[in-house]
Order: C-alpha cells, then structure tokens, then sequence
C-alpha cells in the first residue's frame, strides 16, 4: 500500500463529491489534497471519469509538479495546484471546477459583488476575478502562470487567501481552496451559490447596491470571529 | 424518553424536509417546533448535517432563548425564533433558508409583487421584504433584533402574521412560519416558487402590472376564506 | 369495482405523471379522463397529496360539474373542466397546472411568441394567453367562466381546440386538452418547455421575431398533416 | 444477429445517454452510428420512447437515405443524417437534439459567442448559428436540404467540419457530430452548457467581449494539438 493512501483517499473522496453536488459536466474539474509533511498532493488524473476513479488513481505530485507516484497523467491544471501549495503554507486542499454560474461571472470579468449574508459567512469581500493573463505569460508555462495569476490578483487586490478562500480566474473558470480538500468543495459549492444568486439578484434589481459594512462583519464574525457561535466547536 | 419528544419529532421531520424540497445547501437553514403548554420549541443543532439529524438532537429552547434540554448548540438563528414565538401566540412553526430565488430577492431589498393567482392562494399582498437593520441593532444582540425587526416590518405595513406567514429580511434572506413546523415548511416552498415565477414574469415582460383585486380575494377565499372550497376540509 | 374504473385508471396514471415531469409543486395541478358515452369524466380529489392518491380516489363528476361518483370532494377547478368538455365534444382529457414558466407567462399576460420548430411541431399559432377576465365574472362562478374565458379566447383570436390544444389565463395559469389525458399531459410538458425556450430566447435576442410561416407549416404538417411522416404510425 | 448489430448497439446506447444527460424531452433527439465499410449507419426509429428502445429496433439506413434493414420508420431527420455522412467521410456519429439553451439560442438566430475556455476546449470560433433556409428549400425535400443548409453554412464561415462538431439550425435546434456517436453525445452536451454559459455571461454583463485569440489557441491545443496534454493517450 502506498505511503500517500491517506491523501489519496481524501482527493478521491472530495473528487467524488464534484458530481453529487452538480459542479461538474463530463471530467471538468479536479481536486488535490496535501500531507505538507511529505511536501506532496494527490491529485485527480486527467481526464479520467469520475465513475472510474479509485484512490489508487491519484497520482502523486511534489509542490514543483513533478509526478512522485503513479502510473497516469496528474490533470492538465496541475501546475497551477502546485504554484499555489508552494506559496500558501497554510492550504492542504484545491479545487478547480467549470461550474455554471460561476463560470459564467469568469467569463464576464467581473467580481461577484457581496449582496447578502449567505456571502458574508464566507468572505467579507467580493469574490475577485482575476483578469486574463498578459500573451506572454499564456504561451509561457500556461497552468503555471495561473497559479502566479490567482496570487497576484489576491495581493493587488489586497486580499489574504486565508480569508478569501475562491477566486474567478477571468475567461477561465473559479478555484477555490481550504485547510482541507472536504472544505476547498464546500467552497466550490458556496461559490456557485453565491454566483447564482447574485445573477438573479441583478436581474430583479438592475441597480442593486452592496450589502453595508455593518451587516458584513456581523455575519463573517458569527462564523469566522474569535467569539463565533455556528457550529459545534 | 424525553418529555419533548413530540416536538423534536416534529421539528426532525421538518428540517428534513428542506434538503428533499431543495431549500438547503448544506446546513443553510433550520426549523423549529414549539409546544406552547409546555412554552418552549425544539430546533435544529447549529451547523450539523442534515444527514446526521435525529430527533434526539434537537435542542430545546424557551422563548426567551434559553436551552432547556440537549448537549448540542442550537441554530444560530435561535433568538430570532424565540421572538417571534414570544409575540406571535398563534404560530407553532418557523422556517429560515437561504432559499436561492427567495434569497436573491432578499439581496434586491424589494418586496415580491403578487403577479398571479399562486401568489393570491397563500397571502393578499405582496411578500414584504424587511429593510436592513440599523447599525446599532446589528452591533446589538443581532438575531434578538431580528426577530423585532420582522414584526416591525409587518406592522409598518399593516400585515398580519396569520394572514402574511411568509417575510424577506433584507440583505439576509427567507423566514416563514405557521400554525405547524410542517405547514411553515409548505410556505418556504411555495415562496421559493413564488420568488422563481415573478423573477421570470418580470424577464418576459419588464413593466407587467400586479394582479388586479378582485382576482386576489377570488382566490384567497377560495383557499382560506368562510366559504373555502380547496381541500378536503 | 366502479364501472367508471377505466377512466379512474386513465386519470391517476396521468395524475401522477404531473410530479414525475416536475409539473407541479405539492397539489398544484390536475388532470381529468372522459368518457364521452358515459357523460362523465374522473378528476382528482381536491387538496389530496400525489403519493396519497389511488385510481379509486378519482371522483366521477357530470359535464354540468355535478359529483356522480365519490367520497372526495373533486377539484376545486372541476366546474372549469366540465364546461370545456360540454363544448368540446371531441376532447377526452384536461389538465390544469402552475407549471413554472408557463405560469410566469400567464402572469406577464402575454401569448408565448413561435420562436422555433419545436413550438411548430406542436401548434401554428403563438400559445394564446386569455385575458384577466371581468370583476363581474370573478364574483360570479369563479371556476365555471374560467371554462367560457378559455373557450371565448380561442374565439377571439380564431384558433381552433383541435388545433390549439394549450393555452395560458391570463395572472393564472395554464390549461392543456388533448383526445386523451395521457396526451393532454404532454401538451403540459411541451408548453413548459416552449415557455423555458422563449424566455431564454428573449433574453439572448431582445428584439427576436417569430418564426417565418414556410418553417411553422413544413414543421406541423411533418408532424400532424395528411401526409405526416412523424413517428411509427 | 444482424450484421449490423455492432453499430446498432453503439447507437443504441448513444440514444439512451440523451435522456441521462437531460438534452430530451420525450422523443425530441436521435442519434445515428455509422459503418463505412458497410456504407450505412444505425438511428433511431421515429417517436419510439427511449424506454422503448433496444439495440434491435435501431434502422439501418444508406448514405441516401434509404432504409436497408428494420421494420420501423426511420426518425424524421434521417435525410440530414444521410447527406451528413455522405459528404463528411470522417465522422461516425451524429446528434440532433432541442435541448432546452442550444435551441433558445438557434432560436434567437445567434452564433454563440466564444466567452471562454471551457468553449475554447472544444472549439476556436463561436458555435455557428446556420440560418433559417429558403422557403423553396423548406418546400422541397426539407430534412435533405437542412443536411446541404448545415453544411454550406460551414463553408461560408470558412470552418472545417472536424474543427466544429456542432451547430445550431437557425429557428430550430443543434447538431453535432464526431468520430464516434458517443463523442457526438458527448458533443451535444457540451454545446448545452456552453450556451447556458453564455445566456448566463450575457445577463450578467451585457457587453461583455469574447476571450482573446492568445487564450482561444493555448486551450484549444492543449486539448487537441499535436502536443496535447490533457487525458491519457
């Protein structure tokens, strides 16, 4: 048995939700999990069903993208997985879906503007899109350079990727991320939500105005602050 | 055997019924049950799983918010039930989503007009949408407030609980209730319906007008007037 | 056994298509069988659950609207029922829901516009949308001159219910025919479908003209004409 | 057995993706799979339900249209599958179907936008929308002339048939097409979600410009050129 099953059960396992939570069509997506002990990630072969997965089929990967393990192709976004494990020490979990909705607000170049509560429990800022990368960059090392994309319009932005766990990468698709790849698809989900609802939002409501400060950081907090109160822990 | 098991029962049933009508993303959401011999009501846990819910979790709580009985967190939500069973003598059932089209309305701040006659079945006006809360009542006991500022909201615009069993908080989302957990559930479904149909009325015909009077009682009183004739009551 | 059991069987088996086709939310809908040489046709009870109904369940009722047959009070839209059947002799099933996008269009008060081949297949002519009918005839037999207000539109407009076998009331909802009601539920699943594609047809081409008549024949006659080459008979 | 019977199972199961994919409405869709060695190819039999359907009831067909084995009636559009494989000798799989945004779109008479990578995966130009024929076209030998309709309204676009494997029919609905009638499904549903993406996008940014050629190319070619890395041959 593998050295790295624990991880790859836990990427088979958060791969496998993908299609129950209905964000993904056909093999549009993938998720990894890390073991930064080992300085390695699972990640979902490329191109595989999902109906054929196994956590065998994980394909091990170092934070430099170079296969460890396995017998199959690491999905063709794998650079991008890697870049951001690298760079953010705190993350052990990615996603990358084409998900509708979300994918939608990608290929509008726009942020999702921060409507209501059920964004402010996630994030007590717009969900970024980050623009389309320079022509340069897209003929360099494409998923690569994604990866520096996603940091770069975080920083710019001045977001910290603790705090702002998804991104819309502009005519491209959303990655979302977390202390654990069960959490980075709970965001994928979240995130398709709140880019559903703020299209219908607009809809009903051609001007619609943010959400105000105060109603922000109520909610974030209930959640996420030092006195938090949802949940059991 | 707890002696609430009947409202934990109930309240168990009917949480578990948001998920299969398709008004919960995860945990988005809870139902409560009161018994008002005994002054208090059973509701969801905070955060827990729809599938790991059993009846014997529901946390019991009196109208002033305090738990009674269970080792679990009540919702988050809690205090706002609290209100509202403490000033509504005539409800026994409440209902919070986060409903997609009930939720993006919310977002809009706008009340959902009454463009036809599935709207007139269950309420005569439009669904009221309760502005947000001043900043002072957000940084005070937030979902105590809550609760106030949907019977204020109702009051200001002369509605009823028993006859409008159905609120938008702005910014926030969907609270419903009724005279049972089960039938305060029915009315989160038919707003979420309601929210979808007048967000595509609105799409296909951007100045439609609302129903005019005489179809609105016609329809009301069918279902809910002396002479109702839906059903087989 | 009922000698009507034939078409209590017919009934409940098209009854319980509506749920399966996502045609009705709770009780939202009904469908009728007649039987023309027995003056009579079967309805469902008013207000009882799709998974509590049985074929024994569906009540006979005369084409002047009066209960021959049953213990259920039938549906509250049966008088409307029993006036297309008196005058329209060649229809044998009804079926009324508030299908979602059918009913937002009712709601918007507009026909649905022939945008394609899949409407042509089906009928000539726009869905025709009743007006809203006059105060005096709402507080007259409300469900009794829903009957004439659809009979009287397809007048109006010069359709036939041979040919037209849909429409939609105006701020209500629609109502389908056929010869039988297995039929008359597919009309009630094409015209949802016909109003989901012209809603998403309007808002990708705001200023979308119909269909040019050479299409709208070819399709129609392909499908219904003398010479049709539609399917296996 | 059949001889053909290797082509009718592979259209066989073509077909009953279409319903587990949600691109039909009861019998609105047919897929075809050619031999050319035998110089014929299997479809679907007019308005059989697919819960009817068995690898055995699949017709065999000649590239004119002329049906050489089976005791049912060809689907209606077999002629434009005819000409399609008769003047495209590389493809072995053809889909039509009236999914629900793919048709909204060729109804709105529209090419779809290319807006972003998940398009570019599969295709380099906007998904062609042919225009509506000539009414002596229509008045002729309609499903032959829709074949020479797909066809010509490649060539004006100056587009390659093993480039796109989709179009939309102006006024009426898409096909696609492939190497194998599973990739021709596969086809049919991608087109559905590049235009529910697309009907999204436009909504939420109505001026919204396509993605950039630099981007269109490296995604195209990572999926298709002759350095391609994706999936794992």
């Amino acid at each position: 048995m593998s050295k790295y099953i624990h991880i790859q059960q836990e990427a088979f396992e958060a791969n496998m939700q993908l299609p129950k939570l209905n964000l993904v069509l056909f093999t549009f997506g993938n998720v990894s999990a890390a073991d930064r002990s080992l300085g390695v990630f699972a990640i979902k072969p490329s191109g595989v069903p999902y109906e054929e997965l196994s956590p065998e089929k994980m394909v091990i990967v170092d934070f430099d993208g170079k296969t460890v393990e396995g017998n199959l192709r690491p999905s063709s976004d794998t650079l991008t997985h890697a870049v951001l494990y690298k760079h953010w020490e705190k993350i052990n979990g990615i996603v990358h879906t084409h998900s509708t909705y979300a994918t939608a607000w990608a290929q509008s170049l726009r942020d999702i503007p921060l409507y209501g509560t059920t964004h402010a429990d996630h994030l007590t800022s717009d969900v970024p899109c980050a623009a389309p990368m320079s022509d340069e960059m897209i003929k360099g090392d494409y998923e690569y350079e994604t990866g520096f994309q996603i940091i770069n319009a975080l920083k710019e932005k001045n977001l910290s990727y603790t705090d702002v766990e998804m991104i819309l990468v502009g005519n491209h698709a959303p990655f979302t991320w977390a202390k654990t790849a069960a959490k980075a698809v709970y965001n994928s989900a979240v995130l398709e939500q709140l880019a559903k609802m703020a299209f219908i939002t607009e809809s009903v409501h051609a001007n619609v105005l943010r959400m105000k400060d105060a109603l922000i950081n109520k909610h974030f907090e209930r959640k996420h602050g030092p006195n938090s109160y949802y949940g059991q822990e």
